[in-house]
């Protein structure tokens, strides 16, 4: 069976000294910008070419953990899966290491949306498909 | 008895081409850091002259819901209070309005921490009394 | 005669905890960022809503000036007057300013710009007499 | 001879949608941050292990020409060189490209500080030898 470490997309990360803060890391609003980064992929099933004239997503929860402080000097790794997927929304889990310190973590929720109607809709099997192809638990 | 409405931050935030995105709103990440800007003043409680040589806290979580888009042509106002205050550690509720729509709102989770031991240490009673006064329900 | 103070836009801005970085100051990157918060009011010289369908200017230079560091704890005014007026583009001088101190200058130059065509195109006479009013020198 | 190629420093960078705006393509105030991004290794001439403690740079000026949209679905190349070493100060050139285009080039001017006394210092000489092996024109 392909397990998750196999289904996880994984975004590496090189620190911007703009992302730092005058307490001396990483500023804790940088955390939801990497952790958006290492949702490319998730976005390229929902918008193969990354074309934003049918964006069919919207964010309605970010709720994240912050367990170490991020240094400037080394390089960190967005871990990104699959938590759950409902009928018109589904939620990514997503993990931040640095060398081998887990220093946050967190869930995004996304409905299914149409911009142009303002309503959200159920998720296409064909996505249902693709994104339970990359659950965290199976 | 002075209500929540007095004791109540309240913030006024132009939004700024660099904080929307493509798909035609304010992007998501600017959120936390509206709402970080709404907290000056809690800032002010541990470090009156907003020195960071000795800032006392550390953010250890962030819950947000996005309930409406939030648009570039209007200002929106940031309201914070202080929702639960616990030994080592307290969280702020905060909410985001534009015109007459609330867009987000969440908590912050702060603890009292000692950046040179890397240890968090109980709120001082006066960091609580002054913490009190903002409190969202009395 | 109307003078230069009079015809100038004048921004205040709260510095952020994210806009700090690691040596202790404002990031030198949320200089520009702060200095076109500071064209809002030219922005609705060229769209009146401040909407993006028909946004007709593109940015071709900016050239900044970094002369004092700029620090957290205090508001800083931006101050923007057009600087040049040419057939097809213009050019905005901007100041940013920390209680007596003059802490950055820069220019900006825009193309008055069709997005459609991808072509420059020349400036309306009602924009060139809208812009001709915050000449920094008249 | 060791050309120009050689010596120059590359970074690439993956768009994020945070770096969009509602123009719809990426922002520009994020193209001095990419830019910033490609001197990681140049800051690592002043400070090998990036330690903020004795940061001994200061930005004096930064010119940018913005020369072509930059979209979100596509990695960019930053191409950093040196340009020019002054007594006191050095002057970076650097290339934004995406695909076969080039986007966007720039100068960025730095000096050689000393932050606890607040002054300008001569660039030591083991630092100019450094620099010149990036010296784009030999």
């Amino acid at each position: 069976a392909v397990g998750p470490q196999h289904s996880m997309f994984k975004t590496e990360i090189t620190p911007r000294v703009s992302e730092t803060d005058a307490v001396g890391h990483i500023n804790n609003n940088f955390v939801p910008v990497w952790l958006e980064a290492g949702r490319r992929k998730v976005f390229r099933i929902f918008s193969p070419n990354l074309d934003f004239d049918d964006w069919p997503i919207a964010l309605v929860n970010v709720n994240i953990n912050y367990t170490a402080q991020i240094y400037f000097h080394e390089d960190v790794i967005v871990r990104t899966w699959v938590d759950k997927i409902g009928t018109k929304s589904f939620t990514l889990y997503e993990e931040i290491w640095q060398s081998e310190n887990r220093c946050a973590d967190g869930t995004a929720t996304y409905v299914y949306f149409n911009y142009g109607t303002q309503k959200s809709e159920p998720l296409p099997a064909a996505t249902r498909l693709a994104l339970q192809e990359h659950l965290k638990y199976e």
